[in-house]
């Protein structure tokens, strides 16, 4: 980074001044780009915004019948891994679709619970979604179904206004057309290739998020785990808490015994599978036996345990229709639409980010733009066919993963498994004790408590630990789309504070040669006498015109004193190294005018290098 | 910028590899900043944005006496100057003190009718504020008043809650609260030193707003120019227009002729002093002119001019106290609160802008915490005797610095001048017509659609054009606080959007150096051989990770193209050039660990040069 090595620009004549401004230089001139016109311009920017992975560029210089297949392929991945698919692999895909079949019936029941629906529909969630997302996913892991977060939210933001006893046909309407217009926004974030509006929601304020959400859901599950029949609806931590000492009289004994011990099962069945990595089948199992366990345990003490509730009838048969459940008019369209949104926005970032998760540990690429039409063109055909908001499971992924999935055949396999259930083994789910879905969802959620990763973000970046633990409290103490509002803000504002408020260090040189560096970060730099080397390292903003202006005039003000005091030849010359300085806008060239226009005063010569920007700057300034 | 000249770290091992990544290299250390503990980092990043200016430089190495008077000096900028006043200073400022209260006067009575308030408010508004900000001001150039804005803005505000003309009380009591908490927020905001707060209405937002709002304010006028009576009290385009003709039964003739051969006048004495600054005392003493003559001319033909409504009688005597009809509870407060702030802020910014503006033409400088401080509690005392939102206005700032003011003595003399207005000429104002008063608004507002800044944006930066056009619609359709947060919304958009899609350059090497320049910029420069040279323009933070893993993925992929088009030798290393990557949070840190593992896998060499903030990176990762 040498003064010598750029375009040396004196800024007020707009031309190139090709006399060094310090003696022994070599010019090296920039080459400005070429003048485009602004739909030029605008094209090459809109394509860096909304193509910068290219998706195209397998398609250049190929035959017309291989375009034609190659398009096939971009829009349905199957047709990609579909003719190499050999046997052998089968069996795999076979072992793992049943060990996540065996996840996610249980996990099926209870999520549906979470959110407030009737249990079948957690089931009926788990097989069309699989079969759909089998056939335009690019994702060889993903295990797709219901997710906790994703069927809290959409549980407490919907019985707010409408409760699900007094009016589960409503109930049920509106989830569906949440799930519906939860499918809508991620397959058009897809499609419009806006898939970095979920990059907004940082890492910081997923762990708050997760792990508010995680402690709210576990202490919801009091309800089940201590017998409470009557409950609070809402979703924060001080009603909930308060909901679970006021009715004391209700707690019964048996469902806390039975709950408490599966539940301590269930844990320790997952610190095994954490600590050995082979025995991820004793954490897979573990929900499916205490599910069959507590089943035969209330089947045989049936007459002596009438406090233990159970789930009780189930209808056999397959996913009935719900298309004429949807619900576009009405007073409580507009809810559908917010809660479709949150749930959608959210469960797409668990389903991307656990995709990418599982392709970069076995070195394949997912492409978000396109997993988000796909996850959300699962969503709206499963609101068609009685299922709420799925997408890729991090639970059912990593089952999915560790028991050897090798393509999406394994959704196929667990979606099979799923229909089997459906068809026939429905009554067998009758004397199913609720306690047992309250302990299953507990296990799933308790590993979205990342201390660890808090404790990290700590050490690095304290207004990264804030985001987290504003959404975190947020979520806890407020509500969730508030928390998470909070978050994204702390984390927008984080950004703007850096841009408010940007480094600016003095330069200085380093002895025989024609590099020039930060004083403070090479100790090898010294001052060169009568310069003042500044570099400026961040755009140049209406948001940090004003700062950088006064910044600039005390680093001038503190170099005099110290010329003064040491007794230097005086300032002649003032030097903004602009290298870091990307982009410019008009109030930042007003900041430029200004600054020349106060240097003139003082007789000192203002000068800008590296300064790729200069071509922007119109000729009358 | 050399590769050669920095700190060569391999990330993956955390310690400093002192071999040089190319043959032939000097290697100059980072020496990365002294540890510090997060008390000590959190001071210094504090101070960094609240104490930018360091405030209190001139305080060090005093002794207490000196820093007694320099901090009353501090507070009262008045002690600062009041010492070293000359009589011959005086005549200048008598002069321009003269100059500005013949523009004050008929400007208050206007700016209180716009803001639906007594006109007799106004005058009041035009004497207790200058003489407090000539105590606590640092600017000797500010004309201080009402202005049209920030008056439009409160009227339009209350008056969509509160009629002006079935409850007078209630809406002046609304009036005044507002003008309290507008002058608390501004005066805690400079206490709190967030003065960057206001740095986020970027000059394009306000054109845009501004010229809105004088196009709003100018058709609203119409109501006086035309001899409406039944007029809406809405401030949208739609509205005010369909008024305007709906009512066309009481447009009265002499009143148009009246009006617009006055507004001619004065848009001609406007045209005057713009093309010749030395006769700016024409279009200064045009409005009080046009007052004196239209209400000589009413008076002479009161019998037969019955249809030009006057102003009628204004009390004589001073600000009557009104501390007592401030309001701080009741239903109208949040409406009170919210009209404060909004009026606040946007007076605040032309205050503030106006200050700097004329301190750098006379190359002083304005502390804008202290401006904003003085305006604040100027407005706060304003608010206890009668007076509405004021601030620096312009228009009067200009005159004011035209007819040559040298200190804040102009102010005082111009209040001196309202107060003898106040408690002799009222009389005389009797039958002053109302038209005259919308033709001086007209008058003062048109030159606030600024055309030619609006098509400089267009030409510098087509986002900044947009953020301009969305608060001048939104402001013109849909309502005042909604279009300035579109536009607010617009603005931090584009820095988010460039934050979101950074650049990133291939860089070269220019040949017989050891210098390394973007190929792109330089056509000197050529590729290393085996190396593929990435500069990131940008920090990394979770908005941009995601963006920039694909990027540089592409940036590989597209290189390894190249050398098998080309039948190079193979990629062996890839460099990341970190000098415009400022800052880095926990998702870039993840971003980088990623990128080592997959170059890791494909045994690529992956290293980071020039990158100051790698101590920020915890020894785990």
């Amino acid at each position: 980074m040498g003064v010598n090595s750029n375009r040396v620009e004196d800024f007020s004549s707009h031309r190139i001044n090709t006399e060094p401004v310090m003696p022994g230089m070599e010019i090296h001139t920039v080459c400005l780009s070429p003048k485009k016109t602004t739909l030029q311009k605008l094209k090459q920017r809109l394509s860096e915004i909304f193509f910068p992975d290219d998706p195209l560029y397998r398609f250049k210089n190929q035959t017309w019948r291989k375009k034609l297949l190659l398009g096939l392929q971009f829009l349905f991945p199957i047709f990609q891994w579909a003719p190499e698919y050999r046997l052998k692999l089968l069996r795999s895909d076979i072992i793992s679709g049943l060990t996540i079949a065996s996840l996610a019936i249980p996990q099926g029941i209870s999520y549906a619970k979470l959110a407030n629906l009737p249990p079948i529909v957690g089931l009926y969630s788990s097989f069309v979604p699989p079969l759909i997302y089998a056939i335009l996913g690019s994702s060889s892991h993903l295990g797709v179904g219901p997710v906790s977060i994703a069927s809290l939210i959409m549980g407490s933001m919907l019985s707010e206004t409408v409760s699900p006893r007094d009016e589960p046909i409503l109930y049920l309407k509106l989830a569906f057309t949440a799930t519906f217009f939860a499918g809508l926004f991620q397959a058009s974030l897809g499609l419009l290739r806006l898939g970095f509006v979920i990059d907004f929601l940082s890492k910081a304020t997923l762990v708050g998020f997760m792990s508010g959400a995680a402690v709210i859901v576990s202490l919801q599950q009091l309800k089940g785990l201590l017998g409470i029949s009557h409950f609070t609806s809402k979703m924060q931590f001080i009603p909930v808490m308060s909901s679970v000492f006021k009715h004391r009289d209700e707690w019964s004994w048996q469902t806390i015994v039975m709950g408490f011990s599966f539940l301590v099962f269930m844990l320790t069945t997952r610190h095994i599978s954490m600590k050995r990595a082979k025995l991820f089948w004793v954490s897979a199992a573990a929900p499916l036996t205490s599910v069959i366990l507590s089943t035969l345990l209330v089947f045989c003490l049936r007459s002596k345990t009438h406090k233990i509730s159970f789930i009780g009838h189930l209808p056999k048969g397959l996913n009935p229709p719900s298309a004429n459940m949807l619900y576009f008019s009405g007073p409580d369209l507009e809810l559908a639409i917010k809660t479709g949104i949150v749930t959608g926005i959210l469960s797409l970032t668990e389903g991307i980010s656990v995709g990418r998760t599982f392709a970069a540990l076995k070195n394949y690429q997912v492409d978000g733009n396109k997993e988000m039409m796909a996850i959300g063109l699962m969503n709206m055909a499963g609101s068609c066919s009685s299922c709420f908001v799925t997408t890729g499971s991090f639970s059912r992924s990593a089952v999915n993963y560790n028991a050897g999935a090798q393509t999406a055949v394994s959704n196929i396999v667990m979606a099979t498994a799923v229909l089997v259930t459906l068809l026939f083994l429905m009554p067998l789910f009758y004397y199913t004790p609720n306690v047992i879905l309250g302990a299953i969802i507990i296990s799933a959620v308790i590993g979205l408590i990342d201390y660890q990763a808090a404790y990290c973000l700590w050490k690095v970046d304290k207004l990264d630990f804030l985001a987290c633990l504003c959404s975190f409290f947020g979520v806890l103490f407020i509500s969730v789309p508030l928390g998470l509002g909070i978050a994204v803000g702390v984390s927008v504002f984080k950004i703007l504070l850096h841009v408010t408020r940007p480094n600016s260090l003095i330069m200085g040189n380093i002895k025989g040669t024609q590099i020039y560096h930060s004083l403070s970060r090479y100790k090898e730099a010294s001052r060169v006498p009568s310069f003042l080397i500044l570099a400026i390292e961040s755009p140049i903003y209406f948001a940090n015109s004003t700062y950088l202006q006064e910044r600039i005039l005390r680093w001038i003000r503190e170099e005099d004193e110290w010329i003064k005091a040491n007794d230097r030849s005086p300032l002649k010359c003032i030097i903004l190294d602009m290298t870091a300085v990307t982009a410019i806008d008009t109030s930042g060239i007003d900041l430029l005018c200004e600054l020349r226009k106060m240097m003139e005063k003082r007789s000192l010569k203002f000068v800008l290098f590296s300064c790729s920007l200069c071509w922007q700057i119109p000729s009358e300034v």
